[in-house]
C-alpha cells in the first residue's frame, strides 16, 4: 500500500493510472475509520482498479475548536485497516499541502447548505465543499464514494460536482450501525459509558417514525412527535434538529406527506450533571418511502 | 475546426486528447475576439498541441445588466477568427450548459478580489472564478492562457488554481494595444467616436507615469498625480481608480516605492453631454520595474 503526502505526487500517480486506463475510486475520510468507512472501501472496490483513502482532519469544517480538538486522530490503526481492506493507497496530506500559504479560495453551495447542519454549525458545508473538491482535484477519481449517514453533506457534494463540471461519478452507501442501532461515526469514540447507551435514542426515533410510516401515518407533526418522544426517554439527549425534508432538494416537506421523505435528526449527547462542554453531537438520518 | 456546445462532449474530447499525450490549451474568452485574444491563441499554439478556445458571455459576472446587454456579441465572425487562426475546437457553450438548472456552487478568492476592481463590481470576481472554474474542469487543458490587461483577474485566477489544485498550468500575454496606444479590448467597440479618441488618455498616463518612474521618480503620490494629470487632459474620462500596488498581494504600495510596482487603472468614458448612462468602462495597467 502506497502512502502519499503531497498533491503534486498524487496528481502524477492518477495521471499514470489514468494512461493506463484503471479506474480510480477515492474514500475521503478523516480518519478514525471504522466499520462505515470500510464498507466505502468495500464499495469503492467493486467499482474501480484502484481504491484510494484519503486521510485529512480538515480544520476549515469545524465550526468549533473544541470539536476539532477532541477529534479522535489514529493514524497508525487507520493504515493498518487499510492495508488490511486492500487498499492500494493511503493520501495523508499536511494541512499546508491541503491549504497552500496564503490560501483563500473557497467553494460554497449557497442553499443546501442553509438548513439542517447549515442551521447549527455555521461555515462547516463551506469548509466541507471547498476540501472536498481540493480532493477530488487532486486525487483526480473516476468515481468518489460518500456515506449516507452525512446525508446533507452528499446532497451538497453531488451538487457542487454538478455545477462544477467535475468529472467524477458520485457513489453513496447506506449507513453502517452497531448491533444495537446507532449510526457509526468517528464521534462515538467520545461517549461515555453512559452516553453511549442513550446514544440509542437516535435509532430508535427514527425506527419509531418508521413503523408509524409503515402504519399509514402521514402527518409531519405526528411523526416528528413520535421522533421527540424517543428521544425524550433519554435524559442526557438534548434536539438540535428533528425535521422531515424533501431528500433531492431539501425543502421542508409538507404538513401531509406524500413522497418519499427525509427524516434528519441531529442530537447532543450532553456531558453528565456537573460537567462542562457541549457533549457530543450525533446525526442519524432515514429516506421513509411510499 | 470543431464547435462544441455541450460541457460532457468536451470532456470526453479532452480525456482522448490526454489519453492520446496530446497538450491541450485553452483560451477562455468572453468572445468579440480582437488581435489581443488572438495573440492568446498565438501563445497558445506555441505551448500546446491543440488550441481551444471557449466563447461565453458568462451572465454572472457582470455587476451591472447594463454592462451585460451592451456586451458585444459577434459569434460567426469570432468562429471564423478562430479557424483563420487554425484554433482546433471552439467551445460556444449555453447558459444553461455552464449553470444547469439549480445551479448554487461558487468559487471565491477571498483577499485579492477586495481591492481595485472588486470594489467597484461587487461579485464581479466570485463570477469569474466560478465560471473559469467550470471552464477548467469541462475542457481539462494542460494549460489555460489568459491576458495581463486583466491583471487583477489573472492574479485571482492563479490563486484559485493554486488554492483549489486544478492540475492546470496558468500562461499569461502581454496587453496588445492599437496604434495609439489604447488596449485592446472588446468594449472599445461600445466607444462613440469621441469617447475613443479621448480613451488615449489611459496609456499615455501610464506612458507619463513610467517615463518619471524611468527618471528616478519614486513617490506614489507624484506619480499619482501624473497620471491623473493626464487623464484630467480628457474631459469625458472620469477615474474610477487609479492606484500603486504590489503585483503579487495586490497589496497597496508604499510612500516610497522600492520594488516591481503595479499601476492599475479604471476610467469611465462618459456619454456625451445631454445622454444617458453610465459610459464605457476602460481598465489598463503597468507594472513599473526597478
Amino acid at each position: 500500500m502506497q502512502r502519499v503526502e503531497k498533491v503534486r505526487d498524487l496528481q502524477t500517480l492518477a495521471d499514470a493510472e489514468r494512461l493506463a486506463g484503471r479506474r480510480i475510486a477515492l474514500v475521503p475520510t478523516m480518519g478514525a475509520l471504522h466499520p462505515g468507512h470500510l464498507s466505502l472501501v468495500e464499495l469503492a472496490r467493486r467499482r474501480a482498479d484502484r481504491v484510494w483513502v484519503s486521510i485529512f482532519v480538515n480544520p476549515t469544517q469545524f465550526d468549533d475548536p473544541g470539536d476539532l480538538a477532541r477529534y479522535p486522530r489514529t493514524l497508525p490503526e487507520d493504515l493498518e485497516a487499510c492495508r488490511a481492506a486492500g487498499v492500494d493507497l493511503v493520501f495523508a496530506p499536511t494541512a499546508a499541502q491541503m491549504y497552500p500559504e496564503g490560501a483563500q479560495t473557497v467553494v460554497e453551495v449557497l442553499e443546501l447548505t442553509q438548513p439542517l447542519c447549515g442551521r447549527t454549525r455555521p461555515g462547516h458545508f463551506r469548509g466541507v465543499t471547498t476540501v472536498v473538491a481540493k480532493l477530488l482535484l487532486a486525487a483526480k477519481p473516476h468515481l468518489a464514494v460518500f456515506g449516507e449517514k452525512d446525508f446533507q453533506q452528499l446532497a451538497v457534494i453531488r451538487r457542487m460536482v454538478r455545477d462544477l463540471h467535475v468529472d467524477v461519478e458520485i457513489v453513496s452507501a447506506p449507513i453502517v450501525r452497531e448491533d444495537d442501532g446507532l449510526a457509526m461515526s468517528s464521534r462515538n469514540a467520545n461517549l461515555d459509558r453512559e452516553a453511549r447507551i442513550q446514544a440509542r435514542a437516535l435509532a430508535r426515533a427514527l425506527d419509531a417514525a418508521q413503523e408509524a410510516w409503515a402504519g399509514g401515518e402521514r402527518d409531519a407533526r405526528a411523526l416528528l412527535a413520535r421522533v421527540r418522544a424517543e428521544i425524550g426517554k433519554a435524559p442526557r439527549a438534548e434536539i438540535d434538529y428533528a425535521e422531515l425534508r424533501d431528500p433531492e432538494s431539501l425543502a421542508s416537506a409538507p404538513e401531509r406527506l406524500a413522497g418519499p421523505t427525509l427524516l434528519a435528526l441531529a442530537v447532543f449527547l450532553r456531558p453528565p450533571a456537573g460537567c462542562e462542554g457541549a457533549g457530543v453531537r450525533l446525526i442519524d438520518n432515514r429516506v421513509l418511502r411510499p
